[in-house]
């Protein structure tokens, strides 16, 4: 179990940090074209899911998300016990891997986000983002498992793109995200919503799963 | 049949929703620089094809196209009666797709394209589109089967800058985009030339993999 | 052998409008950022070249490139009849890509390129570019056959770039690429120096797989 | 151990004048926006690696990294002789493809780079960067071998962007890199700190692979 929890710890560490120093880096460069930041971020966020799905699947199941967490504790994968042990080390890893950003890129370790993110379209987003990427995974997981690492991460850079909100689908790299003052940022306060949006799109995949996929239970 | 239909109906749901959602982010986000929105919406579009035909190809054959479930009906492979029900499937979780877009982006939910795509180059552009795409998957299906879902992505990525219509390719898509006034919409005045120009298309890619791929029948 | 030509026929249409249609529709697009129009261009020869791989290697090896052909000729896997009739279907397939080009794109369907590509730097750069091409299928065909795909198409990604000549590196889509005045067009006069320095790269390779690749042969 | 030594030096001289190559390129090219040039250096950067370690793996393990080198010293996978003889080779191949790269683009062959890389950003970004890439080393050799190539390859497009030192992770490309005055260089007085960083990593990735993969030992 120990060696699971630095799977996903380890794995949370550079997830994080490739979301939110991608984020900082395509901001620094882009010189005001958010479209083009927004690829630098989409292309290294995705790359960086191939490899530590493809690295850490065979350790941890590599999570990196309580959501994922969460339908895997439902469909009875991982006990209650192991799910909240599995949550504390993707938020343990996945803060100390936004502030090992921070001091990569000279900023202030400690920092809030000030980046307003709420509103209708963006919880309808965070929902839909979050139900394709658990959808993706139970599809994918049992029956084609060698493309999940490749499916996980072009789901993510498809709905980067095609969603509001730019699919965070992640509550614990939504709260990581607020803990950095940059492209990345979610204000704290509009934290809750996406998280609890998240977990709806969640059980909407968990639900659908049992239709599209009923020989996967 | 069921189970296939949810497949084709959420599969289009999230392909229709990613081309479109994709142009309108990246619309708004490129500050006018076309060939970089245009990069984002083929990212995200290549992308979301390649999860989905691996995640649904099992499950429905992952068509998501009606000239896909015409090609495949003159082959034998489905019933007029089902393809049919497919193509009613992948017009309303296509529509629906749009919509969400439309809700998730602060859009009017309900809206006409009004941007022209006509004349003969955009028509030949179709046609060539579209042959490609089938003769790809006429060349992939049976005996590069695990190639299928890099293969039809990356043609549509390529697709997207090779032809001056931007490969539309599919006649439910374009359809679909006639009800969005955004970056990916055409007008409806326009769609049934460019479905005429797909159908031709697909019919002549049916004919060349005959000659092509000879074993495969 | 009359499906082997067909395949070389149809896939360098395919392959040569795609250069010279994604070059124009970047150009058409980029507002001036050269870099973000070669950035559309290589996404699209490099997904078009992993599509036309996989699909036609089976039906004709994939050639689509005298230089192969040329190589593939020394090392006995064609006799020099059909290695003729190869670069004959590339030719003829290549250039009526390019001339659906310039229809989809309103263009004159005749024209020449104005645009000036010599001196010792383009030189070494298609040596280069072609010796590294060559290299990279002889290397993967035998022992590594199911990755030749994407290996000659990210090769060629690569090639776009680290080279100032932005790697032609086949004798037949430089002569196709004179046949039109746009981004990816070379000046007549220019291209039977292209030729002779990708032959030369062709050659280098043929002997350095001796070399590398020993139980190849 | 003559073919071996050949193939980490054919490769390093790829793999180095891609990285430059690439660079000067998108430099040249992006009239300014700095993140389209590292788009441009990042795509061809993980399309070359890709290749490369496709190609040369099997011939000679496809180090071109003296941490790679010093990590596989560590694991008894290489003798002391061996991996002098390999550093060696990765010199001279890369050195000789970062001058290829200046006759290509018409610069003077033999120059310095003025480019100030130092302080502790980019060095915690140097260590950090390396021990990533050795991880995924580690973390895919031996169980999940046909997935080395992309995921190296993807690991260096993530670090391209998720650290403010854009990642060299390699102590013989960071002299290479000294040799060159452009996009990629770096100043020779803070190449020694940046080394050091480099093995710190390494050195940190090979004591961490023996708690999460310790059956890979």
């Amino acid at each position: 179990m120990m060696r699971k929890l630095t799977g996903e710890a380890v794995g949370s560490f550079l997830l994080f940090a490739t979301v939110v120093g991608s984020g900082i880096m395509a901001e620094n460069l882009a010189g005001g074209n958010v479209a083009v930041a927004l690829l630098g971020n989409t292309i290294a966020t995705g790359a960086m899911l191939f490899v530590l799905i493809t690295m850490l699947g065979p350790v941890s199941g590599a999570h990196f998300n309580p959501a994922v967490t969460l339908v895997m504790r439902l469909r009875g994968e991982v006990t209650t016990r192991q799910g909240l042990a599995y949550v504390l080390a993707q938020m343990a890893g996945g803060i100390l891997g936004v502030w090992a950003v921070h001091v990569m890129f000279g900023l202030p370790v400690l920092e809030l986000s000030t980046k307003a993110r709420h509103g209708m379209g963006q919880w309808v987003s965070e929902t839909i983002a979050t139900f394709g990427l658990l959808l993706t995974i139970l599809g994918t997981v049992k029956h084609r498992h060698v493309w999940v690492p490749p499916s996980v991460a072009f789901y993510i850079v498809a709905a980067y793109w095609f969603t509001s909100s730019t699919s965070f689908a992640n509550p614990a790299i939504t709260i990581a995200r607020s803990l950095s003052n940059s492209f990345a940022g979610i204000a704290p306060a509009d934290v809750p919503a996406f998280i609890a949006a998240q977990i709806l799109g969640a059980l909407a995949a968990h639900f659908t799963a049992f239709a599209l996929f009923p020989d996967e239970d």
